[in-house]
């Protein structure tokens, strides 16, 4: 037994603290410690039996049943001062969840009890998620420590965007991909339902929008429904999107008559932008859209409501003598012009069906009405512009999860920094959140998980936190936690990363390409564009397996950091022993390579690993012995390394950066000579 | 890269070749190669749209689009000849899958098609599921290769017991079961819905037997429906056991008139037995069990029902006056007979509704009807005699999984070796199989899978494949596949151990803990019953965690194996390498011990595995360096290990036998002296 480790783990408090995410407003250290035995009951306390409320103590019950792995009578306690947890709550809230409800809680923790109290049954239930937070393992047996909580979000817009158009999302993705938000205190789920590739929705009125153009795969009416209670329930607002005139293929296949340009029309097969567009020169498409929105807007309860309204590509406008008439006639601006005719007329019948629109940049006009919603893919500087405007916006730009980011890129994006900072707070307030984007081109019900989690939970963080939490390395240490919370919670992103490994890798063991993969990532950005991927190709590979950020890369990086700063054994050891392996593997996963078709295309990427390891051991050993390289091999591996940034087959090397430092950090310093002895020796002869 | 590990690897088969489980009856390799590309498609050809066929189809085609990560076009191929596989088969089968209903199939891949035919719908089904785990990765692609399979099962009756009266088990669990079982072509899903600890079913004749007796955790007849059809959908025939006139507390907690004493009752809590017995004395018992039968034989349609009448204490019958003189006015054999005349009536009543009676060894009696079937907990023995009394059986001793046995130790037990090997022909083929029996006193929700999987699948294997296929070694090979296959299609063994382990380990880091669980194994038996537990006792220690089987331990006793019969300095240098870690991790796994209360209960099993590896190391020093250890040396090592075999918080260190055997061998040989030199050197001297 090594005592110090063992002295270190107990002493420092962060070894049974808690792992709260997103980190609340203010926490303050109390007395005392609550034990969770079996006899946990929870109280509820309110202006009537609530069904939310009601139905989260009840879940709240059975997860920590779940999580301690006791099982707990499941009837709430009538009598309050019985109950371990108490649950009170001032007002009911709102019918339908709304923009800007009371979502704050106080939440304390004595020996005795813990009792959260909240405005509004929303307030309740994030307090539960945090209060689940709380509940920690000890020495002694399940406790939480005392402690005060007020909480309350920082931004009250904070949302999920899920197209599920470009791959249709099963059910169940989208079941348990709500309770993974609701765990982490987002409110809104942005359902992105019809695009080029797929109309996902039952439409009672135009039936043949979900029969010729969703292949089968949509939501019936009834699965709307039950989506919008599931996701009430769990205290977020569910908001469709139908993406108009343009990204509007798959209307066209059942209703030709919509679109400017003749049909026959089929569903979008590949991805990026498609020609055709609504005609918004049309009373039939206005009396089309009446009908169809007059449905949805029953259909899903929530006052915003999305149009889309991006990527316009107005081709088809303007080669078409029709529609350049009707500009003219009407004395529009060109195709903006007629862009923003055809969105005031669809505001106009949304906000008789009682909803705001919402839409993206472009549909940005002085003309529309101020409560209108302004969703930001181009960033903080069109943001502030539409604020300026008196108009409200979210962020999106920043928050693309598909663009494989580190959750650390993400963190770092402020929807209230850059241009947007120098607003005034009238202004500011109109800024009212943000959105995580999950485009799915090249994601699919089995790869989404893994897309979303654990990095949204740092998106989630950024806009329910206050702003000057900032610690990236602490949002990695409680990532980490969250990430096993939602596996556990039926999130399925570490599960299916293990089991496609072992498909890519076939009859071989699995054990080197789980090295391989672990320590690359997919390529950032919009890689994938560049190669012909069509909506059924199939998302099997290692890119796709992948994780979007290698754990390991991120330690190393770390690891060469301290090292540059100041050459400690230790890190140098590690480091090394990282080296090595990654080198070694190349040789090892040649079985994989030569076993599984799916494995082979990536030979060059695990052998531009084990390349890229090699120059870090060789910048490493001359650090190590206060060697300097000459200045012809630093430039020479930078080249070779910078050769090597662009990844193979869609994966890149990721350590490549940290290697560089290296390799720099071995090369010339101030006053230190080429091949010069150890310093400690240097420093005994002078 | 090692080119002569790759060359093995690709030069034999069982790289690449499939792994079936069970083993069919008969394989003949064929020859070309069938690509299963995107264009994979399925036709049906059948005397008529038969709903199982159709819907196995459908499943079978989103099974292998998650299989291989590849979008297919989901419909139907209506053209034979352009489907990349046929099923076709005779006769739909009979409304109610009955036992004995022809399963077999014949199989055929070339490289144009693969062609299932069956003279049944069932061995369709059958059929398909060979089919899925024949397709592979290999270099070119998924695909299969020509083959030829003939394949019935051995025995008609091959099934899993799943108790769901001492632990509630959730409709999730039944289905994903079924469907690891109609992977594994297992056909019996026997259902012990009632016992002292709880009435599972909801009655609408006797609505208080769900209402007191159940906690609330019952199945509704709704939900019964969907197993019984979701069970048929995968060949599975559902047979219900209510247990009488034992083991029958919780009914008699909302209907006391059915027992011999008068009540009130509770439900049972803790495990064992109970003296509460129906009166089988009273006509009042045979009417309500009558209306009861009645309710429930409508509810499962299969022929067979399971009436328990196991482990009946006659306590209360022989004190009880009014029992007495019943026993004498009927001039019956004591409780035995009495017991013998309840279970005539009942299979009176049984019979009127259709049904044969099932029951425990205890129904044997020579006056029913022989068309009933004997469920053996007692062994070979029990089941040749009633067999000899011309009764039909099926074994279940050997097959408990509540036992923590190892996978080899089921696979070993045959229905006919032992007392039934000598029957006659005629006798044998009373013999109708056998069934795994999951008892559930130790096994919750989250632990069930682990208990069940990847055991259970050896045991269908048995019951299917020819008595020669006895390959211990082969069938841990496959189990590791199958185990992985299992998880993959909903089973939760492997992510359940990990998310246990995290649980026990609390804030402390899991590694070191998973080498304890890793290299440890519950104890075997009845260990946990001298312990007070009871229904409501968590089951969330290590000891619950833990698989029943330890892979590490079965290969290290592998290596001592073959370092005993020729002590080969690779297989030396694996094992020491093991023990080391073993040895070394007791002071690793310290600072989980100190950090939280589900794992410090383990400190001293830890201790122990360090202590058997350090004399494990030293007695595997003595064989490497040719040294003689002393025979006191020997026998206090020797006794050492005996007493460590108890295990500590009802785990064992299953290593310990195989360090007896190194032990044992590295004392005395024939013409070995103490402290004798190496082998060779002493060879160069004579």
């Amino acid at each position: 037994m090594k005592p110090c480790l063992l002295a270190l783990c107990l002493a420092l408090p962060a070894c049974a603290a808690p792992t709260l995410m997103p980190l609340p407003a203010k926490t303050t250290p109390g007395t005392g410690r609550l034990a969770v035995t079996q006899s946990f009951r929870v109280a509820l306390s309110g202006p009537s039996d609530e069904p939310r409320v009601h139905a989260s103590a009840l879940r709240l019950v059975s997860r920590l049943a779940a999580q301690t792995g006791m099982p707990f009578n499941p009837a709430l306690e009538p009598d309050a001062t019985k109950a371990t947890l108490v649950i009170a709550w001032s007002s009911d809230g709102l019918p339908v969840q709304a923009l800007g409800e009371d979502e704050s809680y106080h939440l304390t923790v004595d020996s005795n009890q813990a009792r959260i109290q909240a405005p509004n049954a929303l307030g309740a239930l994030r307090g539960m998620e945090t209060f689940l937070q709380l509940v920690e393992v000890d020495a002694q047996g399940f406790a939480i420590s005392g402690v005060t909580i007020d909480d309350a979000p920082r931004f009250p817009w904070r949302g999920l965007m899920l197209d599920c158009s470009r791959h249709f999302m099963p059910l169940d993705v989208v079941l348990r991909n709500l309770d993974g938000m609701s765990a982490l205190k987002l409110n809104v789920f942005h359902w992105h339902l019809s695009d080029d590739q797929g109309f996902r929705v039952e439409s009672k009125h135009f039936p043949r929008l979900q029969q010729m153009g969703s292949d089968g795969l949509y939501y019936t009416q009834d699965q709307i429904r039950h989506v919008v209670a599931y996701a009430r329930e769990r205290g977020i607002r569910v908001i469709p999107e139908f993406d108009m005139p343009g990204h509007s293929l798959s209307w066209l296949v059942g209703y030709p008559e919509l679109a400017t340009s003749s049909g026959p029309f089929e569903i979008g097969r590949h991805w990026g932008g498609f020609a055709a567009l609504m005609n918004p020169a049309s009373e039939d498409t206005y009396r089309f859209l009446d009908s169809f929105l007059s449905e949805m807007a029953g259909l899903f309860p929530d006052e915003y409501f999305h149009i889309g309204g991006d990527e316009v590509n107005d081709k088809e406008w303007r080669t078409n003598p029709a529609i350049q008439s009707f500009i003219q006639t009407h004395a529009l601006d060109g195709s903006r012009g007629l862009q923003a005719y055809f969105n005031k007329r669809i505001q106009v019948i949304l906000a008789k069906y009682g909803k705001h629109m919402e839409g993206w940049d472009e549909i940005l006009n002085p003309d529309l009405p101020r409560n209108i919603v302004i969703q930001s893919w181009r960033g903080q500087k069109s943001l502030a512009q539409a604020s300026r405007l008196g108009f409200q916006g979210i962020l999106s730009s920043g928050y693309y999860l598909d663009l494989m980011q580190t959750a650390a890129r993400h963190y770092q994006v402020d929807p209230l920094t850059g241009d947007t900072a120098d607003l005034t707070d009238a202004e500011k307030a109109r800024i009212l959140g943000g959105e995580a984007a999950m485009w799915t081109e090249y994601v699919s019900p089995e790869t989404v998980d893994s897309r979303i989690w654990p990095r949204l939970a740092a998106i989630a963080e950024r806009l329910w936190s206050p702003a000057n939490v900032t610690d990236v390395a602490d949002i990695y240490r409680r990532l980490a936690v969250m990430s096993d919370r939602l596996e556990a919670f039926g999130l399925q992103h570490n599960g299916n990363y293990a089991e496609m490994l072992r498909r890519v890798a076939g009859p071989a063991p699995v054990a080197p390409l789980r090295v391989l993969a672990d320590a690359t990532e997919p390529g950032k950005g919009y890689l994938r564009d560049s190669h012909h991927y069509l909506q059924q190709t199939p998302l099997n590979r290692l890119v796709d397996a992948e994780r979007p950020e290698s754990g390991e890369a991120r330690h190393f990086a770390g690891l060469v950091d301290k090292i540059a700063a100041k050459p400690d054994p230790a890190d140098i050891a590690e480091a090394r022993h990282m080296l090595e392996a990654w080198k070694a593997n190349d040789e090892a996963v040649q079985p994989v390579f030569a076993a599984s078709f799916l494995a082979s295309e990536n030979a060059a990427l695990s052998h531009e690993l084990a390349a890229v390891s090699s120059t870090g051991l060789e910048a490493l050993h001359a650090i190590e012995t206060h060697r300097v390289r000459p200045k012809s091999w630093i430039e020479s591996n930078q080249n070779e390394l910078e050769k090597m940034r662009k990844g193979r087959a869609e994966i890149i090397v990721p350590i490549i950066p940290a290697v560089e430092q290296l390799v720099t950090a071995s090369g010339e310093r101030p006053g230190a000579k080429e091949n010069e002895r150890p310093a400690k020796k240097k420093r005994k002869k002078s």
